[in-house]
C-alpha cells in the first residue's frame, strides 16, 4: 500500500520531463485517441460505475452522492466531448512574454513551461478524473489523481483507458497516473512528496479542501468554497438586483459561485425586501434574516451567526439590512472567503470603490456571481476555482497550469 | 514570548486592507522619509549594530558572519538610497491587464492586487529588514520581519525607524513589523497562521530555507539556493567558455548565481581544461574533476557525488567530462536546484535544445550566470529569487509580490 504513492510519482517525474516538450499535435492526437477510446469501451465505464453504485447504495449514500456518482451514456458522452474541447484550445507551452533588450545587448524573456508534476485530490464525481488529466496534459504536466472511495472502480476503469489510449498515441508512459488504494494515508503521503509533487489541487467540499491546505507542506492551490455575496445598493436598479438575486441563488445553488448573502442598503429595504421575499418564497427558498429585516419580513426564522459565515450550497440565504457601502464591505471582509463578490448599483463612485476594496477572486458590477468559470471567462475548460492569492486566483485554466522560466539569449557577457 | 507572533500578525492584517489601496504619492512619501529617517539616526543604528557585534564576538561567530552582520556608514547610506530607488520604481497596484469583452457583454480584466500579509524570515544580514519592509510597503502589503538572533538589536532600532517615518507619512500603523522574540518557536508559529500571512518567503542559507518549506503549512515561495552548470559544447567559442567560467565562478563566489560545476563536451575536453585550470589555479579556485578530468588534469582531487550536488558558495568547481549534451542535461536534471543553467555554444539547435529542455529559472545562452538578479534582469530591488515553480520563477520585484483579481463590469447580465 505505502509504496504505490511514492512509486507512481517517481513514475509520474520521470514522465514530465519528456512531456514538458512535447509536441503541441502529439498532445492532441493523444486527447482525441482518448476521447475515441472512451466511447468505445463506454460498456466497461457503465459496468464499473454499476459496481460503485451498488456499493453506495448498500452503503447509505445520500440520493446527492450517488446522483453525483452516477455515470450514463450521455455522461460519458460529455467527457468525451470535453477531451475534443481541450484538444482545440491553443497550448500554451513555449511561449514566450515580455522579452527585452536590456543595455549590455542581453536578450531576456519568460518561456511558458509546465508546473510538472500535478497531484490532484477529488471527490465523488467520476468526470473530474478525465477532465483533470486533459488539462494537465494539454499544459504538458503528468497527474497524480486521488479520486474519492465512492468512484473507485469507475475511476480505475477510466484511467485505464485514458493513459492506454494516450501512450499508445505517443505520450510518454506514467504521464497519467491514479492511486487505487482508497486509504486515507495516501492522501497524507501525497501531502509530504516534495520533490516529486509541484503541486497539489484539492477540489471538492470545505472539508476536503481545508484537510489539505492545513496539512501539506507541499505547495497547494486552494479551491472553490465560495461564500458569495450581493450589496444592493441604494442607486440599485431593483428589477436588476432582483433578477441578480434570484440567478445567483436559484440557477444552481450548489456550485460554489452561488449566492449566500445578501446586504441591502437600509434606504431601499422597505422597497426591495418585499420583492425578493415573494420571489423567493415562489421558488423555494428559505430565508434567514438580521433583526431589521425581520421587522420588514417578520415570518422568516432570525440569521445567527452561523448564518453569516455558512456555504449553504442548498435554497437557503440570509439577509442583512446595511447602513452603507463601508458596512457592506466591512461584512464581505469578515465573511467572505475571496470567491465572487458582486454590487449592484448605478452609483459610478460606489462602484469604483466596492472594485477597488473588496478583496476576492471576482468581483463584480451589475452582474450576476454565477459567471465565475472558466468557460464563461473565456478560458475554455478550468479546473477549478483557485480562492488563495498565490500563483493565481480565479478560473484556472490551462495558463493557470503553467510557469515561467527565464530564457536569456548573450554574444559572450560576463557581469562586471 | 507565543502572544508576540500572532498578536502582530492581526495588526500586520488589519493593517493589510487600508494599504492595499494606500494611494502611491502616500508610499513614495513613506520611502522618502524613511530614507531620511535612517540617516538622520544613524548613530543609533551604529549603537544597535555594535551591540550585535560584539554579542557575536563574544560567542565566537565566524569572521563572514560577523562581516555580514557589520553596518557601517556606508552601508546605511546604501539602505538608504535602496528606499529612495524603491520610491522611483512603478507602482505595479490597481493595474488592469487583458480586459475582453466576452459576447454576452461583460467586460472582465485583472487587476493587480497586494498579496496581503508577507512573512519574511532571513538571516543575519540587517539590510534585508529595510529592503523587505520597503518592497512590500511599494506593493503594498504589510510585512512580518523576523530576522535572525544575531542581528537582533540593529534590526530592532532599524524597524523602529522605519516603521516611524512611515506611520507619520500616512501609512497605517501596523504595515511593517519585527519579531523581537528570538526564539525557533516564533517561526514554527508563523508556519501555520493560516487566515494572517499570506506567503512566506524564506531568506538565506539552504538550511533555513528547508526547514520552511518543509514545515510550512502556509504558501511558501522557495527562494535561492543555487547549484549552477555551465556545459561547455563542442562547439563553444572557447575563449568565450573560458571568460563565461572565470566570471561565474570568481566574480563572487559567496553567492547563490555563481557556478559550482563545468560540463565539458569530450571533444573539446583536451583542449579547454588546461587552459581553465591555468586561469582558476591563478585565482585560487580549487578543482575537483571525474575521472576523464583527471586523465587530463592529473594534479586535481577527484570529485565524489557529493560535489556534483554541492552548492559551494567557494572558490571551488566541480569539473566533469561529459560524452554530449544529452549528458550534459541528464546531469543537470540529476543534480541542479532550477536556479541558473548556462551553455556556451555556436550550434544553433544545441542552443534550442538547451533553453527548450533545462528546467530552471534562468537558462543563459553564452553569457554568465552571474546575471540572474532582479536589477540585471531590469526589474528593479528584488526581494530574493524564487527556485519553486508556483507562483512565479527567477528574480522576485514588486510585480511576484502582488496577484490579481478579476473585475467584471456588467449592466444586469445573468446567466441562463
Amino acid at each position: 500500500m505505502q509504496g504505490e504513492v511514492k512509486e507512481k510519482a517517481q513514475r509520474a517525474k520521470d514522465a514530465a520531463h519528456a512531456l514538458a516538450t512535447l509536441s503541441t499535435a502529439v498532445k492532441n492526437q493523444a486527447l482525441l485517441a482518448m476521447a475515441q477510446a472512451l466511447r468505445k469501451r463506454q460498456a466497461d465505464v457503465l459496468a464499473a460505475n454499476e459496481e460503485d453504485l451498488s456499493r453506495g447504495r448498500k452503503e447509505g449514500l445520500s440520493k446527492a452522492m450517488l446522483e453525483r456518482l452516477l455515470l450514463n451514456e450521455e455522461r460519458i458522452t460529455a467527457m468525451a466531448e470535453g477531451l475534443e474541447d481541450v484538444a482545440k484550445l491553443p497550448d500554451p507551452i513555449g511561449n514566450m512574454t515580455s522579452v527585452t533588450r536590456r543595455p549590455n545587448g542581453l536578450q531576456i524573456g519568460k518561456m511558458r513551461v509546465p508546473l510538472g508534476v500535478i497531484g490532484i485530490i477529488y471527490e465523488s464525481r467520476p468526470n473530474v478524473t478525465v477532465d483533470a488529466a486533459a488539462l494537465c496534459l494539454k499544459s504538458g504536466n503528468a497527474v497524480i489523481l486521488r479520486g474519492g472511495s465512492e468512484a473507485i472502480n469507475s475511476n480505475i476503469t477510466i484511467a485505464e483507458i485514458i493513459s492506454q489510449a494516450a501512450t499508445q498515441a505517443g505520450v510518454p508512459e506514467g504521464a497519467i497516473q491514479l492511486i487505487t488504494t482508497t486509504d486515507r494515508e495516501a492522501v497524507n503521503e501525497m501531502m509530504q512528496l516534495h520533490g516529486y509533487i509541484d503541486v497539489l489541487i484539492p477540489r471538492g467540499g470545505a472539508g476536503l479542501i481545508q484537510t489539505v491546505v492545513r496539512n501539506s507542506t507541499i505547495p497547494v492551490i486552494e479551491t472553490g468554497v465560495g461564500n458569495c455575496h450581493l450589496y444592493v445598493d441604494e442607486s440599485a436598479n431593483l428589477s436588476m438586483a432582483k433578477a441578480i438575486a434570484i440567478n445567483g441563488k436559484t440557477q444552481r445553488p450548489a456550485v460554489c459561485n452561488a449566492l449566500e448573502t445578501l446586504l441591502i442598503n437600509a434606504r431601499v429595504a422597505e422597497n426591495f425586501l418585499p420583492q425578493i421575499s415573494q420571489a423567493f418564497q415562489e421558488r423555494g427558498v428559505e430565508m434567514r434574516g438580521c433583526p431589521k429585516t425581520r421587522t420588514i419580513l417578520p415570518n422568516i426564522l432570525e440569521a445567527t451567526e452561523e448564518d453569516w459565515a455558512k456555504e449553504y450550497l442548498d435554497l437557503v440565504i440570509a439577509l442583512k439590512v446595511v447602513e452603507n457601502l463601508e458596512e457592506a464591505i466591512n461584512h464581505i471582509r469578515r465573511y467572505g472567503t475571496g470567491h465572487s463578490e458582486v454590487i449592484v448599483t448605478e452609483d459610478y463612485s460606489k462602484a469604483l470603490q466596492f472594485t477597488n476594496q473588496v478583496d476576492a477572486a471576482a468581483v463584480y458590477v451589475n452582474a450576476s456571481s454565477r459567471f465565475t468559470d472558466g468557460s464563461q471567462f473565456g478560458l475554455g475548460a478550468e479546473i477549478g476555482i483557485s480562492t488563495q492569492k498565490l500563483h493565481t486566483r480565479g478560473p484556472m485554466g490551462l495558463e493557470e497550469l503553467t510557469t515561467n522560466k527565464f530564457v536569456i539569449y548573450g554574444q559572450g557577457q560576463i557581469r562586471d
